[in-house]
């Protein structure tokens, strides 16, 4: 697969400067591409590597571009313009419909014949895959579960039951969505189980990363709306609700009922209790905690900044004494 | 289903206020509560909505009830209550004892005829599944463990070896347990890997959320007592001991060695490092890092407060100098 | 299998103080031994146990030796001479060359005759797979990896695509390894998925630990350099590179691109973020965020101590007050 910058600038709509007739076979990073690479600037972090690149042509922007004298693409938006040319070289394999011979499948549950099925694959009682869905090797699918048109389940994707899945959405290994919510009450000093009556509701577009878990609702359903992003090891809690758009990053975590809106950028680590509400539009920088619920867009961090461990140590020691600290500079201050 | 008021106070030992012969056939929230739901009122945040509830029945507490002109049932702890009422709703499926024709079981196994084991399941060597235990799809069930009465493994729990598990142990789906703990010891400048002879034993009524980890002991048993309740993503180390009715929320971790008491509460996200000890009924919020053992029930903290991220890059900057700050306000003072 | 103290004196290269002549069948800890093991101590938080220990021999320092009236093998380092010692005492199962009648095995694939295929595993196109390695049950191996000689996959580890494994890498259960980055790029109010064409590269004798993940790269390589060593539900981000002997504890995380140097240790539950440099022997706390690049070896943390929840929310109020504390006590200064 080759293409020159003329083809490119034309497939992805964007103006050469340089050579129109130089070819490139791949994708690279700055530091690594060679003349038969095309890269990309998008990070202002790496520009220094422009003027020390092989690359034989490089997405950038109009302002970069200006003074590069190798052959650029100009893009709006390097980083979207880079991702479609680097599916231009992508290989994707067409799914290959039909069920393996060992999978297990409930002669209550429906798979379409233009769904794959991998090894392995159970499918419960009254379930539903639809045509151009992707099950990989050894996806358990119980009862009550809808799989959308073209959902790509990897390996070992679980979804326990009552889970419905949208069209396209695209679930790495290892994740269960619809376990039982943690619902618990304490009886006579012993844990009561409270049933999980709800399920799991994920719009078109959605990815949910790699061991994430989302659990299924008490009494409501848990809801992704439509292209929600979740990384990998993300953990949803029972009867949340995240608007559309929303991405969050690694390790984070959303507890029970809690609601966050559109376009939400929750950075890795971080949490968000049970029961709040934030607003659309708001970031959550990497670890904070969100303890109260948000009602302006904008960016919310808690924690402290990284230190030697000595100076670490002696600021944590004083934090324990802040409140007296502050009534002495009160007391100083009012004599 | 169908149950009238009247019926429902008799078999959850309840009082009926309002109307006893109205019927119900679901449990909901008040939020989405029809005239056929029966709703409940247990955290004060959503009392308002008892006013606009369709909700044939409500369960609520006596001080609620009082105003109420519908039909409530007045419980002691109204959550209890609906536990218990959401447990008559729920359809629960028998387990069909037998073992799935693709199953692999070591000759040296021993599944109890009353036991289910679903499909592309394996057993190991020397282990045993007692009687009306059911393992689902894909669970690794490795050497000499054991599956008590009545447990329910989801589908592609494992237990490595030397796990064993008491009666009505719940486990969801990707759960661990049994790997090897984290021991090495550096050794001329590379790891050595230090032997975890140990097991696993869980007491019963203990339940493990999703994509949870337990490690097996390095030299004695991991343990969790009786009735622990362990939400998604939780990792404990080798050699933990956790007592009887501690839950803990999801994506906490215990470090190795770390011994925990009865009755505790662990925060979602929160850490106990290694060889500490926390005796009974401590609470420790979310996020939270236990650095110390803990010698005294109650609640405890760390972290600072969620802020809008310019604010918090002031403090933030400020805890590095808290030291001199202080040092700064003890030198006023003395003047 | 019995040793006497003579004998381990001899095969582990330390000295005996006692009598040479007792002999011991197992390991144990300090509390639990009896006459009939060989303990040790390593960890001084552990040395008042050697007055009360039932132990026939203890592995320990010259100093704890010198007043000791039991039988002592004495080691310059008691924890890696009783690694080696318990290694003595391990029951290893030898590799049962072969593959599961239930494997799906594409044809593609290269199994060596001495390598073992456990059952409802599942090896892709193009992948290879070595002399002496083993995959346990349920394994899904996808197009185009590498499991090399020797290497130990757990239960239901899932190496996506473009995974190379060295030479006796060890993986636990539920690991996934090359699944994609999480790369997205927001275009016209959606967000555009980023391709992922790299893959993952783990040096010899590295061990990743039960349900962690590790993405494939965007465009260069994920790389794990020789003897890394993680533990479980860690998170790695595509592009990461991890120097050799470099040790991670669990739930800790590495976002997209950082770089971290040889020997270091990272605590469990800390994060770093993205497109950071960490250089050789750095330490970070557990559940510290690493938020700047590292330039010097050493010890370094975030957070807060642990107080009683009614102390800290003083203490926590008093930190979004904190730069108007300071401003005030400099204005008292310059008074």
């Amino acid at each position: 697969m080759q293409f020159s910058a003329a083809e490119l600038a034309r497939r992805l709509d964007l103006a050469v400067h340089g050579d129109p007739d130089i070819r490139v076979s791949g994708v690279a990073t700055l530091a690594r591409a060679t003349r038969a690479s095309l890269g990309f600037l998008a990070n202002p972090r790496y520009r220094p590597q422009l003027a020390e690149t092989q690359a034989g042509i490089v997405v950038m922007g109009a302002a970069d571009a200006e003074g590069y004298t190798g052959t650029a693409l100009v893009a709006t938006d390097p980083y979207v313009a880079f991702a479609r040319a680097a599916a231009l070289f992508e290989a994707r394999v067409a799914p290959a419909p039909g069920i393996h011979a060992s999978a297990a499948i409930d002669p209550a549950a429906v798979v379409h014949p233009g769904a794959q099925v991998g090894a392995f694959a159970s499918i419960g009682a009254r379930s539903v895959v639809e045509s151009g869905a992707v099950l990989g090797p050894g996806c358990v699918v119980g009862e009550d579960c809808v799989v959308g048109a073209d959902c790509e389940l990897g390996a070992r994707v679980t979804l326990v039951r009552r889970v419905r899945l949208g069209r396209r959405v695209l679930i790495h290994p290892g994740a269960v969505l619809g376990a039982d919510g943690f619902g618990l009450a304490m009886d006579a000093g012993r844990w009561l189980k409270v049933p999980q009556l709800g399920g799991v509701v994920v719009g078109d577009d959605c990815e949910v990363g790699a061991n994430t878990t989302i659990d299924r609702g008490a009494l409501d359903d848990t809801v992704l709306e439509d292209d929600v992003r979740l990384d990998n090891q993300i953990q949803i809690g029972h009867n949340v609700h995240i608007g559309a758009h929303t991405a969050m990053a690694g390790c984070s975590a959303v507890a029970g009922s809690a609601r966050i809106g559109r376009y939400c950028l929750i950075g890795g680590g971080a949490g968000v209790l049970g029961h709040l509400e934030l607003c659309d539009r708001v970031i959550v920088t990497a670890m904070s905690l969100v303890t109260h619920s948000i009602r302006e867009p904008g960016e919310y961090s808690s924690g402290t900044p990284l230190m030697d461990n000595r100076s670490w140590r002696k600021s944590a020691a004083r934090f324990k004494q802040l409140d007296a600290l502050a009534r002495r500079l009160g007391a100083l201050r009012d004599n």
